[in-house]
């Protein structure tokens, strides 16, 4: 018998209790769809394959998807508003990067130091997930049959607990690395970073 | 089975089962009205939808409304006292918000640092919750039948744990944006800020 | 089924099952009366009714009133020992609090900064707890039959985790706010602020 | 039913089932044994009576004694080896003290900034444990039977999740109080401070 | 009943019901192959005996040994990767130290404070584990008929919480202390630090 640990949508601590170590990512994704989360973003955000970004369940990390009125893929996590960039591959003689796709945000005045990092100049920006190199986990896949935008389906409740900070930036945006603009794709559920609800 | 951590009234960590995800709510309403609380508040304290602001279930986070000796609208939380105030909407160039009640108190000396917003001038202010823009959710709600203020009901017992910090702090009141009286409705429990039992 | 953590008297970490809330009060005088404790004391201190003052128990807290050798009223809690102030009404045009009754310590360099509170010049102090206002809640009380000091029953062991640092503060002591000198009452057990054992 | 939370030899944290609160010291016994440690060492480290210091048990606290190659008598707990010091008594107007027996070791680079205590010029140290004062409890004692060093018997498994720090310290010693200098006792194992295995 | 927590390859808390002490370690190696750990990593590393080194089992701490491109033993351990190290003694009249292998990596932007330690320069690293002294303890060797880099066996899950920050740090090495090159064996699993995946 295992438990999992989370802080539910309204910021309380809920264990549940999880059959076995073969039932825990279904459970994630179960109470992740919730808008409930376990555990604390790594430092410097999660690192996932590259080639497991296209069909990303964001359930697992207690996120989800949407485009932005201004057309933009994003994501929301905890309330925060993540901008998806793409990042070049970089190699120089004294850096080599692999190409990426990153989710990140400008910080704010309540972001606790340890999660600010530096960009250019005074900028500084948040990671949620970066999804670099390594070989496709099907695991971290969205099942079958489930589109990445249920729009018609159980809308899961809207994250409430922390707040709405994307509101309160200045409308100038964050470019801490080479980005890549990229077209949103058409499937996916509009909302507005500024209202979660 | 679920478990959910609480931080009883007089400061004890205490986990309570709950048979499932449905009856989280409830559970979490019943040791709310003792003052029990379970988790944080989230930086910049808990999101909500504006149109759950008029009969919001304040035990859901373990606070109770109440009306000062001012006749203010008022909620208490830990021991602290916090101010509704009903801030107008914002569209300017550089920042674009919609209209919000938020629910805040003055900093304290005992206040930490990550818990405190800065307002114009030196003034430092701690929010409790903002009720802004979303879709109103029903589950927030308070239940059929229970009025806000139980006046004759089973009085909740008294949040003891959190000391009574008010009392101390000048007069003066913080006014850290655009605020908008309004006359405090009749049916909440008369109490004091300054004496929380 | 509830479940309460404790720190015990060695500064162990341990919880215990209790059978429903009720029972919950029960539990916390049981072990509080072996000098454990859950929680954390809150920042200020704990705040209770003044009306409570007279027959508090506090094994609630984990903690033990004596009398030291100086015929003054104390209370040991994690090998810190508190001494009984009487604070007198404050009515002026800046402040106003009813009278109370403060159990305080001088801070030691071991504290730490979040629970140091500035008294007049370079004076710190650390709150226990403070008696103000409020009605009497008669859970707070002992349980009948039961005298403030069981000097001939089975006596808790001594709290051993902490140490004993007021030996090793300065024999001058603070006066963080106006102090009413106050008897000892007889009936409370003889003990040296100085031994905790 | 009890529960108590360790941090193992190997730094995980595992939570054991005890039967009830008279068998707990058995348990912390048991697993104090293979150097598992449940909760944190005070501020200023474990006060217990001084009557007790003779055959204290260590296992209680995770910890166990060794004599190390300069005939020094020793604690090893957590990985870091404490030295025994007699502290006479103090008698001045400012402060008094009775005499009392000291497990203390110099601080190094790694220890954190509220474990550090200062002594004279810019010497600092860190104190696990300080018998003094009070009345002899039995409850502390090596169990019937069990001599302090169990030579022959199964050797607990040796703390391997901290460091030996004490080997990267200089040769110099701290003398942050009155020490006076007592021969080792013949009957404890010979070990290593250097080599905790 | 024991219970063991861990922090999953995803970065969620989970624990898991271990039968009983004796049981714990293959628990740990069970799901430490998945990349889960339990607790911190002890401030300067986990310390074990010099001669378990050749035959360590890493999943016992949620690591797993790799080579990587240049042909260097590397461990990698929640998405860091350290370099294999070999120290020679130090026996100076200041300083006695036996000879050590140490896994350890360059401190990068985002390590927090307490796990930087300093070198020569302005240089700072993060050790992970020391193997130093002591006796053999045949209970953290690799099962026998596991080879050290299970490369036809089921592939454990790559972790996938933290990110790869390798791959970010100039190409340049840290060298905080004597080392002494030592060709890479050949039976190791051929990976690149840089890719976790």
């Amino acid at each position: 018998m295992l438990r999992i640990e989370f802080v539910t949508d309204l910021g309380a601590r809920v264990s549940v209790e999880v059959d076995g170590a073969e039932k825990l990512l279904e459970v994630q994704r179960q109470y992740g769809r919730l808008g409930w989360t376990s555990g604390e973003v790594p430092q410097g955000g999660y690192l996932f394959p590259l080639e497991n970004e296209q069909d990303f369940d964001w359930s697992l990390i207690g996120a989800r998807k949407f485009t932005n009125s201004d057309g933009e893929e994003m994501v929301m996590h905890r309330g925060h508003a993540y901008r998806r960039r793409e990042l070049e591959a970089v190699d120089s003689r004294k850096l080599k990067l692999p190409a990426a796709i990153k989710y990140s945000r400008g910080a704010k005045n309540t972001d606790p130091e340890h999660v600010r990092e530096k960009a250019d100049g005074e900028f500084e920006y948040v990671t949620l997930a970066i999804f670099r190199g390594g070989k496709r986990q099907d695991r971290f896949a969205l099942p079958a049959g489930r589109a990445q935008a249920p729009q018609g389906g159980p809308r899961p409740a809207a994250p409430a607990g922390p707040r709405l900070q994307a509101a309160q930036a200045p409308a100038g945006r964050p470019a801490p690395a080479p980005v890549v603009a990229r077209p949103a794709p058409a499937a996916v559920a509009v909302a507005d970073e500024d209202t979660p609800f």
